[in-house]
């Protein structure tokens, strides 16, 4: 059914064809997973959660696989914490900016930013530079989902706490991020939400949280989830 | 590049959009393999090569992503065994089909089996199954690139000793095989071909190299390979 609703997202150019190939690659490590959250994902999440209560100005960044995936979970994320959402693309044209936002707001969204950046991240070429200083240059706390490595970088080199979602634990990516999550999107999306409701308003269990979370432990256990369900698949009938 | 190739096999309604997620889940595991022939492919592929020069019927078996990746490899193998080649759909359409001989005719092959289907493959449904009796369905010996678990299941049901190329060591088609390779197509078919320069003529060899390769003791090597990479990959800086 996501297979289906992204190619018809290529179709429409909301999605690029590189974008499949990327969605495919984190299927393999969703697969490897097991499909569901891992313990060190929950653990991401909750960190994730207590990141974007302590923050004065988060926001979530949006792409196509983004926007094609869960344009829903997105929106209700940002209305929860609350966050802003901008649209920021790889491949970016005008085309595929309006129609991505118009989209996003199609499914209800009320602010989207991006359409008229006045900013440049740092440190990154070409249009893929551009965004706002209402939302992402001057956001503290930044969702990244589905993020490519030298933005991620880049966003983390400006001084900001960059939450990634990306199912490969060695990306650049994840290495970079203050809080690497490592699980499926609509799953972090929607484990990120309970977690807020869990926190919000424990100042103490916030600062607990955020203290408590290491990258490098994270993608460490991780791995190793990757790794015995590796073995466990040797033997079983599963695909 | 690949993926630019790709790409554009889509639009010009050779490869699925499936086509490019399912690259994706392939580029995935070839990156944690190191993107390189691991030692348990290397023995895996020049199983395939014994079983290639022992078979009385061989048949390559073609598919849009294996046409879009190495049509010049996948003919240099068929030329050298010498093995017969034949083009099979999960998508099946006559335009498609058509589209995709032609390619490859365009590429230099001399004969493409598959426009004029007078067989079924036992055990599967709708048009996946229809083959020609001259190739899939006569073959003793059919090498599968890039192939969907239902059709590597009934292919080994029929009798045929199949030798799959799937970069996912533990998918139902590698589970299946009789050779699962786990290797990129292009470097697959290359170290195909070298063995079989280093096997030809040489019967006891040959027997010897069959007779010694296993599924399971192959799989797990290829499980180990990855699960090392994943490790020295947690503190490294690649991506």
């Amino acid at each position: 059914m996501t297979r289906e609703r992204l190619a018809e997202m290529v179709e429409r150019g909301l999605v690029t064809p590189t974008g499949l190939i990327s969605h495919g690659r984190g299927e393999a490590y969703d697969y490897l997973m097991g499909e569901r959250s891992t313990d060190a994902a929950l653990e991401a999440e909750k960190a994730a959660a207590a990141y974007l209560l302590n923050a004065d100005n988060p926001v979530i960044c949006v792409n196509g696989n983004a926007a094609a995936l869960d344009p829903e979970g997105l929106i209700r994320l940002a209305e929860a914490v609350p966050a802003k959402l901008e649209v920021n693309l790889f491949h970016r044209t005008p085309e595929r900016m309006e129609g991505l936002i118009s989209y996003l707001e199609s499914k209800g969204a009320r602010e989207v930013l991006g359409r008229d950046p006045d900013c440049r991240i740092q440190g990154l070429e070409h249009d893929r530079a551009l965004c706002t200083s209402e939302g992402i240059y001057g956001s503290d706390v930044i969702l990244v989902p589905i993020e490519d490595g030298d933005r991620a970088e880049a966003l983390v080199s400006m001084g900001k706490k960059v939450i990634s979602i990306d199912l490969n634990p060695l990306s650049r990516t994840s290495k970079a991020a203050t809080v690497p999550i490592c699980d499926e999107m609509s799953r972090a999306l929607e484990n990120i939400q309970r977690y807020l409701g869990e926190l919000r308003g424990d100042h103490e269990a916030i600062i607990k949280t955020l203290d408590g979370f290491s990258n490098s432990e994270n993608r460490r256990q991780t791995v190793e989830c990757i790794c015995a369900s590796l073995k466990d698949g040797l033997d079983g009938g599963d695909d």
